[in-house]
């Protein structure tokens, strides 16, 4: 089976993600610059949360490059992905609208951590149907971002309840850290 | 005629279906846990629904793949597939915003087994296309899951006026019968 | 320049076109039948829209298929034509809240001949495309569909303020006339 | 690295920002002709913001025709251009539901601005990818329009603190420019 309609399906659910997210940022009914101000919460959400959704799609655009073959298994991985993606827009919203308060951040940490626990998981089935010589299993390496993202996310959801700014410090630094392209499977891919 | 097109037009569909679903899920004003609470039965009627588009997007991908040519008959009857899954984010909220009420669950029901009945006459439009020794005939053997299915659907339909539990539960199992990927056209093919 | 991106965007604006057109059917409050009843207007403006929708996919697909090559005048004819087509949502929207009244009615129709128009543009910036020997041309023959319907189109307008039924019966009777695949485009393409 | 999967992932984010446009236009209660003038701006800007998307779609298929290589830098200016498009809905309907008014027709022009800016970083970093004797770089010539449409729209937000029509007429006067499809770009292909 091809990986051509699995990616098409991923990249159309990813693409209408990152767009309505933007829908959460209501459109204000007065005409003054002071109008905006309240949105600058939901605005920086949308932000951060559209950099991770580019950086999901990077990564995946990445990983199924180092796949072949699309069982059953890798189809239902990648269905639990996109679902946990797909709740980026209600806790971006939710997060947004309560300006970065306690529980919306600590959720929002929680989807976090969640979807990147449903990339390990696909990558693992990947890796798996690919047998003792993976190319995958090559080329991520010793995955020290893949190990060290859902610590951080943990203590971002911790802090939360804390100083939600220290939460906020911690999802960005994760997204920073995978910002920076994975060169490891380009690499890997080149040989 | 080529079959891209349509596969294509059906996952755009597909995927816009399973990401506006989450929209019915909407951000509650206030920050606390206590305002997720009310929201539980409508994140499970989505996640249910999105198992649900996951399994017609898995099942419909292998029904295509075991079909050559698109006539006119087909192109039609995959929009009335799309047509019946079009209604899953409607019945879906409406299902979610009532705690499972007794019509809005059968109702739900209603849309699952009028989708059942358009994914079956789309696979025999596909049969009737390929003549006497139709590939996906061979593929889907005796068809047990799609003969069971409706009989399902209108037992948890039924059910829904009673105790919506069962309801539930009905159409749960069929979820879970098609949660099992079809390898019967797997295997058919790679033979 | 090839034509496959033309399709693919073509294809995403349909299938997003088709769906949003869903969320104007807002989930009801109540729980019983009787919350369904004022919806049955906007149930079946969707249902019409949706047919719509399909037909003019499923022609785009044919048309497309007899076109090799896309210029720029063919990229703006078919962002014109893109363009109506997007207005359907709203236009059904209103028609159907509003149970088919005069005004909200006529609009509906003027859309429709409007997108009709735009195709129509479409078809003939192709066939000047190609030359004195097009392909198009002689696929779609004398063209009576595309003739007669714009003119069925305005006596819907003009009847909406009258007994918007006979409208309605108007933009149903043109639906069903393109129902019917185009199979002009099909033999001449097999010849 | 394949540049197909960053079309088709552009091609839904920009299909997906134009349709989600329209529901902006929020479907009025009454059913008179009166009740569609208020929603005249708002069409207005709709046509206008159209107009934008059709415009950038158009350039970013002639500028990735004339890209082999997708790097990751590439990548990410493209999802940077694509942030700002997807602020398109947001100000096309704060401009609109203001009437043009000062701040919100200003920052209309601001995203705009930001959007041909971010365009522009794309170019040059697919030129820098393909090195000295870059494809592109010969294809977009002097790049008269790319360096005076900033200028344009700075000049239309200034004036949108003084006359609105006169903004306006900028943000038009830049969408003219453009809706002129970039020959060079094809003339140098066909070289």
């Amino acid at each position: 089976m091809g990986k051509g309609r699995l990616e098409a399906f991923s990249d159309g659910v990813l693409a209408i993600i990152i767009t309505i997210m933007v829908l959460e940022m209501k459109v204000p009914h007065g005409d003054t610059m002071g109008e905006l101000l309240p949105l600058a919460p939901v605005f920086l959400s949308y932000v951060l949360s559209f950099i991770y959704v580019g950086i999901y799609w990077n990564n995946h655009h990445h990983m199924l490059h180092a796949c072949n073959r699309v069982s059953g298994g890798i189809l239902w991985a990648n269905l639990h992905l996109l679902f946990w993606l797909s709740l980026f827009p209600f806790v971006t919203g939710w997060m947004g609208e309560n300006h970065f308060a306690a529980v919306p951040a600590a959720l929002y940490g929680f989807v976090l951590l969640a979807a990147a626990l449903a990339y390990w998981l696909l990558q693992q089935t990947i890796i798996k149907s690919q047998g003792t010589d993976s190319r995958l299993k090559v080329a991520i390496g010793n995955d020290w971002k893949g190990k060290i993202s859902p610590v951080l996310y943990l203590l971002g959801i911790v802090s939360a309840f804390w100083w939600n700014g220290v939460a906020l410090a911690f999802y960005a630094l994760v997204a920073l850290l995978w910002l920076v392209p994975d060169r490891r499977i380009e690499k890997s891919l080149e040989m």
